[in-house]
């Protein structure tokens, strides 16, 4: 059974070193240059897959759309849902790295960006940035919508909606291909690869680097491989990534 | 109850006059601007919509996938189905319309195209174009898929789907949107107008104009609008589509 998991391309967010979270912010030009790459890349080496996941995010989904213009498979289902979204980073969502750490001291920005289970603080209910106020999670439980996450809140969405929903076409056959974000992607990384809660915080996935998997029927990993032209530069990437966390200390 | 239909901007290959029908071509530069066009229209007037079907033909895909980014709506869900595909176009797919004419005498080409019920050549079984040999309909019992169709026929697959997807979402208040092509989009207009076979051969869709219908609990068509800024620029595009006809005659 085979599993990609691709992490959208650089956004504009990132370039302005802000937290993200679920704000709904595009892909840069890098972004969608890496995404381009990523989907030249799958082609080349005649990667198949038969079914897509991405979150409500546009970052994720232009970088699926790009995979699939570039691997000629545009007719391919795409499966939308809130659950693969970004670890909501609650009222930091906006602000500058270095401005939060100004804010409300270096140590618990670095606690609440490093650690598994504390989040940061929530947005209060009125803000309009909370997803009940919002459109785009109208047909969404507004219980279930969350104010702020950590990692572990945003595991304990992603991996029953994977279990109940992508599980099942794997089981079936189907080859995967989810496109989403650093921390939902770690959240499955965690679980196909049988992490500890102080393991997952030491993993940095790149932007736009496919990472495909062999799994058997009881989603044991058989093998797993970053699809790249240069792996090289997808290490220095990982680096780039775990070096941005320092930077806002 | 509100359902919009849209046919795909301009493709390559309506440019270079070729018969398309399932040829999976681009939208031209003018196509792509038509969508975006489309899009902003719907967005400036505040019109709504929850659902979104369209066909395996990236022309399509892409014209919605525009109308998405420019209404800020990237996350609705979004059906790809091959019963919305263009009619099946047969032998005549990637011949000039000229070329045709003097192929197959005149008369011959204008009753493929004016005709309700009688469907040009079909494609050899060994076809390369035969969509039974092409990886994209894998999924698709190969009985169920076209050597040739006539607009008959393409009713014959288009009607049945929208009562069996389409209508259930819109009778539990679902606004839906669809992006497909000329004669998918007849056959709809066909049904929902309640129009004879003479009647629909006279009808001529304009290229990435919305088509907003209002209907009632039994499909009838309670109010009809196309949304777009410059009407008249509708009313010339229609004649434009019109005299493509007796241009190839």
């Amino acid at each position: 059974m085979q599993l990609i998991l691709v992490r959208h391309g650089e956004s504009e967010w990132n370039k302005l070193n802000l937290f993200t979270g679920w704000t709904d912010v595009e892909l840069s030009e890098a972004g969608r240059k890496e995404a381009i790459e990523a989907g030249q890349e799958l082609k080349k080496r005649g990667i198949e897959f038969d079914v897509c996941f991405t979150s409500y995010l546009k970052r994720a989904i232009h970088t699926l759309n790009t995979i699939l213009a570039e691997t000629d498979r545009e007719y391919l289902p795409v499966i939308k849902t809130w659950k693969l979204n970004e670890r909501h980073y609650g009222a930091l969502q906006g602000l500058n790295k270095a401005e939060t750490a100004a804010k409300y001291g270096e140590e618990k920005v670095k606690i609440w960006r490093r650690s598994y289970d504390v989040p940061p603080p929530p947005l209060e209910e009125t803000d309009e940035r909370n997803p009940a106020n919002q459109k785009m999670y109208a047909g969404v439980d507004k219980k279930d919508l969350p104010l702020t996450e950590s990692l572990e809140i945003t595991v304990q969405r992603v991996i029953p909606y994977f279990n109940e929903e992508i599980k099942p076409l794997l089981l079936a056959g189907k080859k995967v291909l989810i496109a989403a974000h650093g921390n939902s992607l770690r959240a499955l990384i965690m679980y196909l690869e049988k992490l500890t809660k102080e393991e997952i915080i030491g993993v940095n996935l790149p932007t736009a680097v496919p990472l495909m998997y062999e799994l058997d029927e009881n989603m044991n990993v058989l093998s797993k491989e970053f699809i790249a032209a240069d792996l090289a530069a997808v290490e220095a990437k990982m680096n780039k990534v775990a070096n941005q966390g320092k930077a806002s200390k």
